[in-house]
């Protein structure tokens, strides 16, 4: 998802290539030959590889564009900041929660991401300085990079019965925010859709709910 | 170590407040809440965190100093991309060594390890394109991303009693960049010294050999 909305944004177009699940293209081991993972994008022949270095790319070649990251060193910074945290910490824990084999477990996940959400709303107000997203006018970096977790958060919400991770009580900027991304009209197409990522939460679940071996 | 040698390369003078190990200041607990880690650089009263992301400021606010990342988009991507490799995979294996508790977890580790530094001996040529450094002819993103665990390296090697994991025979190159990266002007002081980072090792590796709580 991240890649390819940062080439909606720079208007760049691009072939799709999908992978099938359970089984790893010739294409894919020689792209990407250290991690064997999607996302790769193949420019010029040559691959580049892991989502944010990607989108970073991106924004480095195709510089007509609206930019992805802001042009302050600083703000840069910060995007790229919290951008490690939803990787490192926050997506950790929304998983944590459909990991979890003990109410105790699955209240500290919900615990982590709701102090996550709190810090990301914080975060908002400093980042978008009272524009629609975190890079401003236009969806950038730590939109991406946020933003390609709402459908998981969504299909959190609803296995947990209800449970609101992200709403417009609890956090009424990002409430606002995932709305305006959501149907913007460089992601729309691109987010996943929820019967189908539904599905795949179940099976993974199922899987973590086995004894390890 | 990261922003000091990203420093020296700019030539900015800069100011070093040592946390003590154990504690934590309230400079640092006000300037990183979110981790409460160093390093944090602290410039026109900011503070930024993440030791790779303020080598990046660094070298986006000091411009005119050699750059730490190359110029090419489809370069830097590739800097990017080994660097968080050895973050988020090399480094965890070679600590991996001193965490094993079996001599089959003990020569797994050593076995990726081993594995990591084949993979960056064929990065450092590409990357290089015959100069001395990751980065050319200086010191660069890269250089600072692997030459921070040189330290480390020297330490595991010790207490592995005289095991060898980067060295001439096996990773000519690499080798030559070690020793040209540890005796360079902007490097040499701010590498730890061997005998603290040995008895800091041996402190861990005891703590971590206790059974789990």
């Amino acid at each position: 998802m991240r890649p390819r909305i940062a080439l909606n944004i720079k208007s760049v177009d691009y072939e799709f290539l999908e992978e099938t699940p359970g089984t790893k293209s010739e294409l894919l081991l020689k792209s990407n030959p250290v991690y064997k993972k999607i996302p790769v994008l193949l420019h010029d022949d040559k691959p580049i590889c892991e989502s944010m270095i990607i989108v970073q790319y991106i924004d480095e070649v195709w510089t007509d564009g609206p930019s992805l990251l802001p042009t302050d060193p600083y703000d840069r910074a910060i995007a790229r900041f919290w951008a490690v945290y939803i990787d490192d910490k926050w997506f950790p824990s929304l998983v944590g929660i459909l990991k979890a084999q003990t109410d105790e477990a699955k209240e500290e996940a919900i615990g982590q991401v709701l102090a996550g959400v709190k810090l990301l709303e914080v975060a908002f107000e400093k980042c978008s300085k009272g524009k629609e997203f975190f890079n401003g006018e236009t969806i950038g970096y730590l939109d991406i990079a946020f933003g390609c977790y709402l459908g998981w958060l969504r299909v959190v919400q609803i296995m947990g019965g209800g449970l609101s991770l992200l709403d417009e009580e609890k956090t009424p900027k990002l409430a606002a925010w995932a709305s305006k991304l959501c149907s913007n009209e460089v992601v729309k197409d691109v987010m996943p859709e929820t019967e189908k990522l539904l599905e795949f939460a179940k099976m993974l679940q199922a899987k973590w709910a086995q004894p390890a071996q």
